[in-house]
């Protein structure tokens, strides 16, 4: 007998049928005896319906009344997961975020959350009910419902394990697991058994979109072991927990690749203190994400700034760089839309030589490299965005990953 | 300046466009300097949705799981009506039946409101805000969301208009106030000024649906005076208050007609004590609601007995008055759908000759009387379904009631 989190997402739970195949999964882990939890979404579509119509009436809705909108949809999800379990004869009661007692700060449609105190709770486990709470909504301290932004429920689920001090943490998804590498792209790629936080966190981050980053950093800072699985199997799925000494034989866990970014080169910058701050600062005011960035000297002592953004933000941020060369002087050289390939490992840190592989791989397969970029993890690369695929599936071969999983 | 309570059914708030017409509304009244709190109903079709997807996964679903799910439709409302009236420059907030303090007892899917605490609602009102209140829902002292049943947020609204001792109540609908006579009947029908709250409810029973009767009863217990009106035009509509002398100079105050029922006659029933009960105990057992009921004495000693059921439970009716005919003898004579016509007056109770003057009137246009039942403020009779048009003109036109408005 354990006490298990379950988390069951949008798509898992999106009509009458799969949320009727979902309750008969729950059915199961009571069955053996478990005291089991249960963290859902809204069905999917719902929250972007409401999103459509709140932007209707108001293109700036107030986020508060924004979090009072947007709770509904897992407030719904939760009555009808308690309905299908007492069709099948499962006890159940449903809670909202509020009365699970997810508190939170007073921020509105990104609430951080402070502490579960898990309400009746763990009464209502003790008398062997089924318990379903809304995931992504909480209460803040001053009483009003708030909202955790994207991949809300993630963290819901994980901070509900934390606060409930459950055995076990279940991340229900549309996937099996974590890869080695994108199954779509790459045939050889295989499930990992386990992982560890920062490698989920590195593999997470890259478009391995398995879960919101969010999520794990909550789960790596109050230590919750949790698996990513499937909704549609009974496959064991990937088990993400602290980093152990074993994991250090593991040199590359997976590669991973991320294809909505643009590289942009500028040239001619005066090369002094604050050049760079000049230009990153109004990057930041218009709230682009810079990701990778190198800088080098180029004619004249003039200095060149070579760095990615999001795709969608390639005309925004050609916009503002323009501005900053008027004030300081330097020109755009080139934007282009490129692949951010990396290989992500706990084992790098105490191997040198994943590098040097990495970029000989590359070269044999005539992949041009346009940035490097480390951390203490991984190593990433720019690559042209029609070599993404290609070097996946090289950089796969060449460190053996498909005998990495279980 | 004044506290207004206002309350928004379903039909009014059903689109986004409507939705955008009352925040219009609203901000006039805001606009004036009253302090406006407004009770909004889910948009029409949502509470219908939400309990079609419920039936679908359990017919029979909790009823604690009911509530948690239909207190949605009013919380979707409060947030885009408030989104709304932001675009317009209003500052609002909302507000669902547990942040209002609306305390109901234990009982679910029609629980009973036991006060109205307000929350921090006169606090919002002194800082110049419009406060939007979920209608339908509170919270009960368990701390579970309740549901306040059929023509709930009529009842939230007088309930909240008691609660937080406002001025003025005004319930919008898609009438235009309380009627002489259904106008698509009566071409002559006028509106009413005003009605006491016993006339209302005799008039809104009878299939003038403008009200549910809780939400009066409620508003006379409390003695809350309020006023039905358009939501789409701004034409003053009917006041509903405390009987004042006045209303007694008009003897009737409107013509209702009731096409919902259906007239039993059953003879040959033995003419002894406890006759009665055996009949009707066996048709409350099965859940169907007696209205009139008259008994005589027939051929050697025997009893007959009429009485008017709804019309949708003629069949199942059959069946129960068959079994009891087993036990104690007796035989159905006839079932026959009829229309029950109502005079409405609280001046009745100080004068005679209504009752002869309805008869008169009903006898020259050749309408035959098949049934009689009075109540202090009513006299109703059960004619052929197919005369219940020509009844309602011929008395509209006896009693004057052309004149009876404003």
């Amino acid at each position: 007998m354990a006490r298990i989190v379950q988390k069951y997402g949008g798509t898992s739970v999106g009509t009458v049928e799969r949320i009727r195949a979902v309750a008969e999964r729950i059915k199961a882990s009571y069955d053996e005896g478990n005291e089991v939890v249960v963290v859902v979404s809204a069905r999917s579509g719902v929250t972007n319906a409401l999103v459509a119509r709140a932007k209707s009436l108001n293109p700036d809705p107030d986020e508060r009344e924004m979090d009072m909108l947007l709770s509904v949809g897992e407030q719904e999800t939760i009555a009808l997961m308690a309905m299908a379990l007492h069709s099948l004869g499962v006890p159940a009661v449903s809670r909202t975020g509020s009365q699970a007692g997810v508190i939170t700060d007073n921020s509105h449609t990104k609430a951080r959350i402070l502490r579960v105190e898990g309400g009746d709770i763990p009464q209502l486990l003790s008398e062997r009910k089924v318990v379903i709470v809304a995931g992504f909504q909480g209460v803040n301290i001053a009483g009003q419902i708030s909202t955790l932004g994207r991949g809300g429920s993630d963290l819901s689920a994980v901070a509900m394990a934390a606060g409930l001090n459950a055995d076990v943490c279940q991340i229900y998804t549309d996937v099996e697991g974590v890869f080695t590498a994108d199954p779509r792209i790459v045939n050889e790629a295989v499930k990992l058994d386990e992982v560890s936080y920062d490698e989920m966190l590195e593999l997470a981050s890259m478009g391995s979109k398995v879960m919101q980053a969010r999520a794990v950093e909550f789960a790596k800072k109050y230590k919750v072991t949790f698996e990513v699985r499937s909704s549609f199997n009974n496959k064991p799925g990937t088990v993400v927990k602290e980093e152990v000494d074993s994991m250090e034989n593991v040199l590359v866990r997976g590669v991973a690749v991320d294809k909505s970014q643009t590289l942009v080169v500028v040239s001619d910058l005066p090369d002094e203190p604050g050049t760079a701050a000049k230009l990153f600062d109004a990057l930041a005011e218009a709230n682009i994400m810079v990701d990778m960035i190198v800088q080098n000297i180029g004619r004249e002592g003039r200095a060149n700034m070579t760095f990615t953004i999001p795709k969608d933000d390639a005309l925004k941020a050609e916009g503002v760089v323009n501005r900053v060369f008027k004030n300081i002087g330097g020109s755009l050289t080139s934007s282009t839309d490129i692949a951010k390939l990396s290989v992500v490992g706990v084992g790098m840190r105490s191997h040198s030589g994943v590098a040097a592989a990495l970029f000989k791989t590359l070269a044999e397969g005539g992949i041009n490299i346009k940035l490097i970029s480390t951390s203490e993890i991984k190593i990433s690369v720019a690559i042209d965005f029609e070599h993404a695929d290609l070097g996946s599936q090289l950089v796969h071969k060449a460190f053996q990953l498909e005998k990495a999983g279980g």
